[in-house]
């Protein structure tokens, strides 16, 4: 049985305990929440020894990265090494989206690498396959995708990104609308591409209850990828995407039916206005299952601090009620990520989601900021360490200050005024 | 006579004409905002060969870049550095935060050093000067600051940035309340101290007709800076800095009275479901003056990434209202930025102003990124590194790039999703 069943059926298991504990709310509340599918617990049935990560709404915002082989210059210790250092700074999981190379023993080498959830795209490795033994991706079929499915779910996967929204109307629509970049998202090109030419309906679509018996047999979670992603802002809210949308409505619906745990995947570009319209349309089309968004980016001029817009983005959606957020990192739409990339990618969205938690409201968020900043006025500087979002930072900015050595503030030099209002207010030891 | 005068006297100035060509708005709405005190018109008479920087309601949203003089080890050369690589990377505006050492020197050489306005705080000289002088900022008295304001001033600054709201009343409230950190604005700090210390009230407030002679001579504007300013989450909008706004309010009616170009500082650290509603009450407690905010950080835990919270709190903010963004660096609450420091917070700044300009709807915003947009799909790299926010930052990763060479997108390795596709949609050539 699943997650979703036992919730549904009232039970609350000790993975909900754990939950509920970590995220300071009750255990009822996390059952709940999976029950009525806004919350999904991420593990897969064969990963034993991993703590579960739960997303949804009432709960911290979680963020994740992404790592994967991507062309021949791309290897598996390298992108080890991003996990590795992704987790170091707090990633709540971690995506595999390899295209290319040994892409099992990426994925194998992932799971090993990482307490957090990971999520693959069978597509992607199906593409490969097809690719490297028949000469295209075109020539990938529906068996050799399903058994791709499982063979990822088998090895222990947490979440499975399937673009299974992109059916025949998506695509017509898409045919029909004038977008400045009609489709930005890799595995959407791919399906999209190989429908065209097979004059086929979308697999994923068309075989969705094959794509919820892999789930429900290993409690792996569906994440609805979005083909019709915009790739700038004015393609943002285009017919095209708000159909798969709609059509991930329905999606959601089965997989509940089915037992099976499920998420939406987002946008994308999307400018400031439209950021909490986008939240509350799939709020609403899919019954408020949790969404993952991908940035978003607010501005599409930024391009080598992408990181940045993206964190604009990603908080405004977040306190709006995305759940998840997919990091951007300063590379995008440049090249591929390399490690300080993916380390500041990840803090980024920390950032982000940290925000929105407080705007939220949620249990424990501004208790985090208080203590820091009574750490602060105390210039203790050991505890604003511990407390910053990314400690090691911290003490590498404060040991690289030219004029270290005190407790004292950064910007005053000899002149504290710190010292000078704290007499006067008796206010105790005061900081910049 | 001031612009202001000349503004409300109908008067359409060349220098309106120039802002307003440069805005994309009538050079009469640029009159009638100067006139309404919506809009500041930032250029010294004595800078002639400046281009003069409009700030204010339906204009673009702008940023500014702080440097300056602070202890032992820092000196004009680094600072004059750090000045021409803010505005190499597009800063509007340039505050010279001189606390000690050659303080007259260094403010020369900001003029000299940027074609954008200059601000400074006379208050920060002046309390350099008593310390140096007489042992003690608190052993400052009024003829001295005015003193010094006056030099600044006639040294061709642009804009004085000077605690005027800090009354007594101000000290009163923030004696009872209790903030987490009950002070963390330098200037106000010390001002704070001296009046209680002289029991007198604060001489910015006291002899504000000065101030604006002084202003008025050069047509210098008047930029009220907060003392009050929260420093962290908790002490948003708390009942000190909220009586500091409301006397704002009062200054900015005389100053415009006095035919005195004036603007407010606002905060800050504001969680971010309060920035609406800070910019809102600003606006109206102070007739639409434009607002120029510090950040706002909208998390306390940021140290190391603070220009990341900065750049979340300046895009909502200048959304909601804010027209002008003083930077926030990486290096804040830590020590000071150094050159890369300053760069990345320049640019952070133009990110959340331009997120901030699309939503507000800003003429030609929306083409900029559409003009990039389409310069991404039809893979011109050249044209798309000059359009980016930092083209420099694009050329640099482009190159750096582990398998560059072709036009070529960065994600797919040898499986062009995008060729597929185009080949199917008839969309001519795509990029990722």
């Amino acid at each position: 049985m699943t997650r979703l069943v036992d919730a549904l059926q009232g039970l609350v298991t000790p993975e909900m305990n754990q939950i509920a504990a970590q995220e300071g709310v009750s255990a009822e509340f996390v059952r709940e929440g999976v029950a009525q599918g806004t919350i999904v617990l991420l593990r897969n049935t064969r990963r034993l020894h991993m703590t579960p990560l739960g997303v949804g709404a009432g709960l911290k915002t979680k963020v994740s990265a992404s790592i994967g082989l991507h062309g021949e210059k791309s290897n598996l210790a390298a992108e080890t090494a991003k996990i590795e250092a992704a987790v170091a700074v707090g990633t709540d999981s971690i995506m595999d989206l390899s295209v290319s190379g040994d892409i099992d023993a990426m994925r194998r080498r992932s799971l090993d690498s990482t307490p957090t959830p990971v999520g693959t795209l069978p597509l992607y490795q199906a593409l490969a396959e097809a690719a490297q033994k028949y000469g295209s991706p075109l020539k990938m079929d529906t068996e050799q995708l399903f058994a791709v499915m499982e063979r990822q779910a088998a090895d222990g996967v947490d979440f499975l990104a399937l673009h299974c929204g992109l059916t025949m109307e998506v695509v017509r629509r898409a045919k029909q609308e004038r977008r400045v970049d009609p489709l930005v998202s890799y595995g959407g090109a791919h399906l999209m591409g190989w429908m065209l030419h097979h004059h086929q309906e979308n697999p994923l679509y068309e075989h969705y209850d094959r794509v919820l018996a892999i789930a429900r047999k290993y409690d792996v979670t569906v994440s609805l990828a979005d083909g019709m992603r915009p790739g700038c802002l004015a393609d943002s809210l285009s017919g095209s995407q708000v159909q798969e949308l709609v059509v991930f409505g329905e999606l959601v619906r089965r997989a509940k039916e089915a037992g099976v745990q499920v998420m939406v995947k987002g946008p994308g570009h999307v400018p400031l206005p439209q950021l909490k319209a986008t939240v509350t349309l799939q709020k609403s089309l899919c019954q408020g299952a949790p969404y993952f968004v991908f940035g978003p980016l607010v501005t599409d001029l930024a391009a080598g601090y992408d990181h940045i817009a993206a964190a604009i983005g990603g908080a405004v959606s977040a306190w709006a009620g995305a759940e998840f957020i997919c990091y951007v990192t300063s590379s995008e739409h440049l090249g591929l990520p390399d490690i300080h990339h993916v380390r500041e990618g990840v803090i980024a969205a920390r950032i982000a989601a940290h925000a929105a938690d407080l705007a939220k409201g949620l249990p424990g968020a501004a208790d985090w900021d208080l203590e820091l900043s009574r750490a602060r006025k105390r210039l203790d500087w050991t505890k604003q360490a511990a407390l910053a979002i990314d400690p090691k930072r911290v003490e590498y900015m404060r040991k690289s200050r030219s004029n270290d050595t005190s407790a004292g503030c950064s910007m005053c030099g000899k002149l504290c005024a710190m010292e000078m209002v704290a007499k006067h207010l008796g206010a105790g030891k005061l900081s910049c």
